[in-house]
């Protein structure tokens, strides 16, 4: 589900483990059926995508994608302002969103691209599914209390129901299957019970939504440059659509330290740690393996390498995205034809849900 | 707004003391300038109305409307479900709400009666508002506080966020004026609130929204038929679409008292008082004239009389209503078009606000 959030982990770890032993049971089962699953993933507009995106859930969403799995992706506008007052940049921030998925090789023929502001039917499902949570189940959620935490603000209106919302994106086009983070299980939970409610309340014959299933990510955290999180705020974070010189012009300025003999210790040597990962996470190699061959060949020699590796693992990825770029129409009608099947879907799954509760006049 | 609620008042004096003063000077400008407002008012469809909504805002809908005053006129059948987990009836409830509507004088010609669930793009602002308000100011709500008092069940979602509802309920065809009963008012203020805020973050050039002004009731509380409030759950209401014969027998089994000589002493006799009040209503004369003209004819004169002034006062109501009912496709018909109208300009609505959020791709 849209990502940025912070990679705090909210659930305990019995839970955990219980996930992570279906994701495994889940990824045979999606090799063998990936036709029984529909994966609804998506982002928050708030800035550009950058590597830890890109190894974190884009590059997945297009395996997914070419395995077979109907993919839905959501560019979740309206959860730009759980936690700021402004949509400032939301048109730069949308657009870029858009053409890194497609260079990504997100296939708008296959995957519906859209967007929450554009599916009215998507948004009506939070009425109902609101009456069947309690204010007390919505404070209790981890991550509504991990990202106010970090947003530092009084608790708005949005930021508390966003669980809810959520259930509405995965569950408007009946989503089985969502990619998260650890930290986003509780909202997968979420989903589930509003899911089970709904049924057992309205449909008990027979069952409007499946309950979605978690597919927890094995992507490793990708630091920063600086070995922090990696993030657009801490100017730490290569984005996908930067250029080779503005990719080499940031790594100039990582911070690394006075051993010339490079080393993967990312507990003691965080800043030259983070830049071999990047450098292992473009070049398919390990960092410890990078850290040998340059020796003591200090940071400048590192930075080269990290410099090339990325500048060639995403050569094609921006050259596509450039050309892309280019035709002035592209994103528009992308989301267009992708909030127009949306639609489609939303308002089934709406009519759906008006008969199974009797709003049929 | 929605009916249905407790009477308690549940603002300050002060406040109720200024609305007063601020809705008899509406009612100056509403006589001299009806084109200049447009009212929404509605009801929860959750039983069968009564004489006490009859008197308290029907017939005063039917008037603003023939003053030339545009009234929309809404069937909340999402609030059905803000304090209870089933819709049981909701059909029938939102049939008997059409019919008695029509029948009472609102012309589906010249207002617009519609449902929230067939209105995708009103339910939609309530994403955009939610972001304008705190949770702390939602718990705060009066209504909200006395209204899950009344409920006795943990908080939903749904009740919490019932505010913010209204406020796309009121702002989506851009109301200006609202009928309330004083324990409403905290509605409005957050309805003002949530415009206020959008307008400054979002169009501080040229505001979207209007902030709408309370019309205040100057309807006296109407007692049920044993003094207690009015209420299809005490089975002391009269409902509009009864028989004659139904009022006659629930007339019948209303409490008086032993005392022969009928007087209006609402403290210390309600159910003769109750009585009297409702006579008085229907006949357009005072209880104590009534009183008067019964003198020690005790209870079975004064029901005769009640019976008799209810039944002459909704008898053309009931005859037009059952005219309607007659013709099977009645309701659908006059909901269609209403929520065809709605539709129209919360669309309309709808795409003025991501314009103004610049959610526009």
């Amino acid at each position: 589900m849209p990502t940025e959030s912070s990679s705090e982990p909210t659930t305990t770890s019995d839970t955990f483990a219980e996930s992570w032993r279906r994701t495994q049971a889940l990824r045979s089962d999606l090799d063998a059926h990936p036709e029984r699953y529909r994966v609804l993933t998506g982002d928050r507009p708030t800035g550009a995508l950058h590597l830890g995106h890109y190894f974190g859930t884009i590059a997945s969403r297009a395996e997914l994608q070419d395995q077979g799995v109907e993919t839905w992706v959501l560019v979740a506008d309206y959860q730009v302002i759980t936690d700021r007052d402004t949509t400032a940049n939301i048109q730069e921030n949308v657009r870029g969103l858009v053409l890194d998925y497609v260079a990504a090789g997100i296939d708008p023929e296959k995957s519906v691209i859209f967007t929450h502001s554009a599916v009215p039917a998507l948004n009506q499902l939070l009425l109902p599914f609101l009456s069947l949570v309690t204010e007390a189940e919505l404070r209790r959620n981890p991550t509504v209390k991990s990202e106010l935490a970090a947003s530092g603000r009084a608790l708005s209106g949005l930021l508390l129901t966003y669980p809810v919302h959520q259930a509405a994106d995965i569950l408007f086009c009946k989503g089985n299957l969502v990619p998260v983070g650890k930290d986003q299980l509780p909202h997968i939970e979420q989903t589930r019970v509003v899911a089970r409610r709904f049924n057992e309340r309205y449909a008990p014959e027979s069952p409007v939504f499946p309950e979605p299933q978690a597919l927890l990510s094995d992507s490793p955290e990708i630091p920063g440059l600086d070995g922090r999180k990696m993030s657009k705020s801490y100017g730490n974070a290569i984005a996908l659509g930067m250029t080779a010189d503005e990719t080499a012009k940031l790594i100039r300025k990582a911070p690394t330290d006075a051993d010339r003999n490079i080393t993967f210790d990312p507990a003691n040597r965080p800043g030259v740690s983070a830049l071999l990962t990047s450098a292992a996470l473009c070049s398919g190699r390990t960092p410890e393996d990078i850290a040998a061959e340059i020796g003591d060949g200090g940071g400048g020699a590192l930075k080269a390498l990290v410099t090339e590796a990325v500048n060639d693992r995403f050569a094609a990825h921006r050259a596509r995205r450039a050309e892309l770029a280019a035709d002035p129409s592209f994103v528009h009608d992308v989301l267009a034809a992708g909030n127009a099947r949306a639609n489609e879907v939303a308002e089934q799954t709406l009519s759906e849900v008006r008969a199974a509760m009797g709003m049929v006049y």
